[in-house]
């Protein structure tokens, strides 16, 4: 164990900031944090957007849902990004070649991958500065609002949000599933196990529920799953960023 | 800076290893710091399969074409996983939704996402241990080899590798775009800026090849982009992902 395995190990969502604002070097260390994440193929395929203007802060909290997009030190936004390969000189012929590959699953992979690696950086940079950050998933609950609130080009989707500041409350941990559920050896492993793991599971998030300091509940992983997945989710994603000229074969 | 910062600042992929193995010890923290990352509506859609027989390493090796994928002290494959999802008793009705979510792109973000944010934990954890890693992306090179070699069911898909051990080499840290081109303020940056951010970036990385101590050429970041992206890249990445159930829509 080492400084940097107990930040990683402490790491819980941080909902409500303290007022205390990040410094410019912080925000600076934070953003070279991201950027010295491996990047598939060195294309570095990814856009950070700071968002300090209170009035585009408001708007993504609209979309979110979340109070703490708006109330928080810094907010970013992870964006996938193939435009620059897009912008490269290229003879025609080249170019249906470059446009082919951008438009495919495969790019649309690596440029989330990288927006990813690098988010994930970010967090724990300013984790193991005594911030607390949580992700904004929720930012695509309107994804085509939001691509028009941060104006972005083709080639280019909002991934999440990440708000980040000084924590001004101290969530318990969360569990998580059982080592063997989440890691198999040599090839992956048959389903009876993993139903037995996720049984033994929603046992554990049960006691956590009914025993955490705040909102406790009666609920189990495979209830809250149910829940989420029987209703629509989010399914204008896809045709979003088809349209983005993102992931279209 | 702190210890965890200069970690992360200090990252470089390492693709040559000691004999040295990992301890039992080392993997299972590891393994724990990649399940400590943040999980999209607690999803934990990811698997993390640890290679070890020598034989499957050697067949990953051969779809990668890297040397590196068969000799390291352990190899990951992370693996983005929504059969858990799958898995959970519902009605017929509550079913079909379900179908239709975990094959949405949404969903296919999710769960790349989460095994993103959790190899980089695995990465930044490994790293300050002393250990080196490198991302193997090229199992994509042929991925449905890989999907036979590590019998993944429905909903899984092998999304990159990650090998690990002592490092035997001390490569160079390679330039990252400016600061400039990577964060921008409140809105997507226009086009022009960034054209000339990216020639200035190729000045740079001219210098940086020309005197690296190992492998020095002539290239930039441009012509390198254009070398790979002016051939077909992966085209059947999109399609093996619709056959495994996702990304349908």
């Amino acid at each position: 164990m080492n400084e940097t395995i107990e930040t990683i190990l402490n790491h819980r969502s941080i909902r409500k900031f303290t007022d205390q604002s990040l410094s410019e070097e912080q925000v600076e260390i934070i953003v070279r944090a991201a950027q010295q994440a491996s990047t598939s193929s060195y294309m570095m395929a990814y856009t950070i957007i700071g968002v300090t203007d209170p009035e585009i802060k408001k708007q993504l909290a609209e979309v979110s849902g979340q109070f703490y997009v708006e109330k928080n030190a810094h907010l970013f936004v992870f964006c996938a990004d193939l435009s620059r390969i897009k912008a490269i000189e290229a003879s025609e012929e080249e170019n249906k070649m470059i446009e082919e590959n951008l438009q495919s699953t495969e790019q649309f992979i690596v440029a989330t991958v990288d927006a990813a690696l690098a988010a994930q950086n970010a967090a724990i940079a300013a984790e193991s500065l005594g911030l607390g950050i949580c992700y904004i998933g929720s930012l695509r609950n309107d994804i085509n609002r939001v691509n028009e609130i941060l104006e972005l080009p083709k080639y280019v989707y909002p991934l999440f949000g990440m708000v980040m500041g000084y924590p001004a409350h101290e969530p318990e941990k969360k569990p998580r599933f059982p080592k063997e559920l989440i890691y198999h050896e040599n090839t992956y492993k048959k389903h009876k196990e993993t139903e037995q793991y996720v049984k033994d599971f929603d046992e554990t998030l049960k006691t956590y529920y009914a025993n955490r300091s705040f909102n406790t509940r009666h609920d189990t992983w495979t209830k809250q799953m149910l829940r989420k997945y029987k209703v629509p989710q989010r399914l204008d994603v896809g045709p979003y960023i088809k349209k983005k000229q993102m992931n279209r074969h």
